[in-house]
């Protein structure tokens, strides 16, 4: 709709007004992650008031910018979160599936993140939150182009173990909270217990605004990278929510999650960047469902998340895991109150970032993601990417092709059983968003239309073999 | 937060600038009235564009007046249309259960219709559609308190008849198209075929629109009531919306139903009317979902309705089939943008249009609505409402309660099997919007919360005892 350069030129204006600043200038980002947040808990995608709590922040901030209706992720948390640094397929880089073990894991030096990405390029990168790509001896943030991390190495369950009598004695450390710079070892800071769980969130923000104030007066751009533990089980808010909503823990923590947005949003504007500042507003996967005596952490009522009109949750190939919310904010090049149903992937937000600040994508390896970069601020009207294929830990569960999704296995949950097809289902995402019928006749044109994408993507596998999980460093890949 | 008086002293500076008109003036009121139409289609509730279209003359219409999210209605066309029709439970006027058969049914001469109400305050009225509350001498609309009716009495899948080999010859009459004013039986238009089906709510509109300009010069203010077929089956849009979407049928459904609301406003800022026009956009009941082989009227893809977050669709008693979408505007007395979670029910427009009409609701009968003009104009935050009772058919399938819901029975769709409970089920709303689990345990002080509405319900069906299903015409209810 506009170039960037007219872009450029016709917000000049607007600039003398705030900060001295200028439209070349590179854009700091602020990416918020959410933890199992599914598709339809906030306001801005039909949630909100009927979840607890309206969500009048993240609307605005929908509203201010562009909304994704159709962008997706890897559906467990390690993949998701890997595809998302790298721009890669988790399978890919050997993070296929969320690790339950003690051993080495995550993400390999060799690897490069949107954080080596972006520092290269010249940002300040800041990161407070869960890393979960790593949590040993050089797998660390801090590694992985972090200037400074302060956070959870694995997922929030873990916060429960020392309140457990039966974990005491089972030779497993703890899960810390840690904290720590380019450079050096991450140092513990405290246990993650039960009290602290639902603290922690707040100390994200405020060292989230602390590292964007702090670096608003120098001369660097920058990443602050903002996955809160919010909202994976056990839903705890802070000791200042609790109540707030009326509307019991779900409710409470939403406004707090509200809240903290429209401080870090708030700090933006004082600092005068909120104009050249990217906004994202994501998750990691859809929601959780625990339902009672699923496990013993939803102590007397269930928390179930919501997809909205999405099947399913988090751990399956059905929308309810892929799509999750999606908001992006940049006042200076991105139209207010643009709504896309465009297929977008987490692994495209590295090459658009890359586009947006400079950065270089590395060329010796296979990067899945698609630069979003015109299609953001509006240059062109469509994405560009026309499907994805839909991993479920290590196993193709399906691919996704425009409004069609081809399943070749399907499971119910996370703790449910997995059915193989000889022949893949398809359904019409549009006419049937819950995927309940297969669809195959008469579209067997479906398949010949969305193969190809896989049968590329399988020869690519072979072509660049997948990092092994678990691979120590240094790795290279094979000759 | 202010009160009708304040309000309306308030707006008397504006409506200077437009006709001449009083804040005391009998607001007019458009009724738009969607069949088979679940909560999650309107981009309003996070719809819209993944459904195929984006809606924004409905989202418009809803930010510039209320937006309810928790609006419930009965589960089945008839009763719902007789519930908004007379503000009481369907049961209570024996129009329980859609009928299939030939006979009599629909409303006995005795109620008192939402038209008469109006007719009787002053009102002229006009409705244009589907009515399914009677199709036999005397049970016609314009019996019933409208001044004039276009429109079909029964259901929509009716139209396919004409088109069945088989149905040739059944001595089963084709539905007709019928049009009529008060006074005398309605006349046959043309027969409602599947060629008229794509093209009846262009004509509908069109009529609502004529009526609506014809009566904006007039001393009266109008009440048009503007049941549209769309969106029950077979989904066929209308020729000049076909393929506009670029996302089959539905998108374009979606799109034209959306287009007509944007022409019923624009009608109304061109008559000078909007200020003090109420416009309310709700349905009968919550989607189909109409699986392939389930009816053959799907003849290539199946059309799921979605609910939203909500489970299941109509015919149950499932938050999917009982929650609609509602907006209300009315520029001179409801605040812009609101949003509201309390409980509602169609039964209560009754009694809140009466009181802003000036209208008088009888006092020999029970009425089960509730006043919500205070509600509505933000004199008060809460409904009032607390709860109802939800039926399926004759029966009772659970008690609704803030958010919490009994079921005493369960069926999982129009098709579906009747399961029946010895001791109730209780679902969290808030927690669980698919009502999964049942957590009657720890929360056994739900029922006791909850229970009461229903004993009085029953008692009071006791003391007023419905009248018969096909009762016939004088009906006297018994000392």
């Amino acid at each position: 709709m506009k170039s960037l350069l007219a872009a450029a030129l016709l917000f000049v204006p607007l600039l003398t007004t705030g900060q001295p600043a200028l439209a070349q200038e590179k854009p700091n980002i602020l990416l918020i992650f959410m933890d199992n947040f599914g598709w339809g808990e906030p306001g801005f995608n039909g949630g909100g008031i009927i979840r607890g709590a309206a969500t009048p922040e993240l609307d605005q901030l929908a509203a201010e910018g562009l909304r994704l209706t159709n962008f997706n992720v890897e559906v467990q948390c390690t993949p998701s979160r890997s595809a998302i640094m790298t721009g890669r397929y988790a399978i890919r880089s050997g993070n296929g599936v969320v690790p339950l073990g003690e051993g080495t894991y995550g993400l390999v030096q060799w690897e490069v993140t949107m954080a080596e990405m972006l520092a290269d390029a010249g940002y300040a990168t800041g990161m407070y939150g869960k890393w979960h790509l790593g949590r040993t001896e050089g797998r660390f943030p801090t590694d992985q182009g972090f200037d400074e991390w302060y956070g959870v190495p694995n997922s929030t369950d873990e916060a429960v173990y020392t309140s457990l009598a039966e974990f005491e004695g089972s030779g497993v450390e703890p899960t810390y909270v840690l904290k720590g710079v380019k450079g050096s070892a991450p140092e513990k800071v405290k246990p993650y217990t039960l009290e602290y769980r639902p603290l922690i969130d707040r100390d994200l923000t405020d060292r989230a605004i602390d590292f964007m104030t702090k670096q608003a007066g120098e001369d660097k751009p920058f990443f602050v990278y903002l996955p809160y533990t919010a909202t994976h089980f056990p839903t705890m808010p802070h000791p200042e929510f609790v109540g707030k909503s009326g509307n019991g823990p779900w409710g409470d923590l939403l406004m707090q999650i509200d809240s903290y947005v429209g401080e870090l949003t708030a700090t933006l504007d004082d600092l005068g960047v909120a104009d050249n500042t990217i906004v994202i507003f994501t998750a990691d996967n859809g929601p959780e469902a625990l339902s009672p005596g699923e496990t013993s952490l939803t102590v007397e009522t269930a928390i179930h998340g919501t997809a909205g009109p999405w099947r399913s949750t988090l751990f399956t190939g059905y929308e309810g895991a892929l799509r999750v919310p999606f908001a992006v904010r940049w006042p200076d090049q991105i139209e207010r109150g643009r709504v896309s149903d465009e297929i977008v992937h987490a692994m495209d937000l590295l090459p658009t970032l890359a586009s947006v600040a400079g950065g270089k994508i590395p060329t010796d390896r296979v990067i899945d993601g698609v630069d979003m970069s015109s299609f953001f601020v509006g240059d062109q009207d469509e994405s560009g990417r026309e499907g994805f294929i839909v991993y479920m830990g290590n196993d193709v569960f399906g691919v996704k092709w425009r409004n069609w999704k081809l399943h070749f296995n399907e499971q119910t949950g996370w703790n449910g059983t997995l059915r193989k097809y000889t022949m893949p289902r398809v359904y019409n995402l549009m006419n049937d968003p819950q995927e309940l019928d297969n669809v195959l006749f008469p579209h067997t044109w479906v398949p010949k239309a969305a193969l190809p994408q896989l049968e590329k993507h399988v020869a690519s596998l072979k072509e660049f073999p997948p990092i092994p999980t678990g691979a120590p460093d240094p790795y290279e890949p094979p000759e």
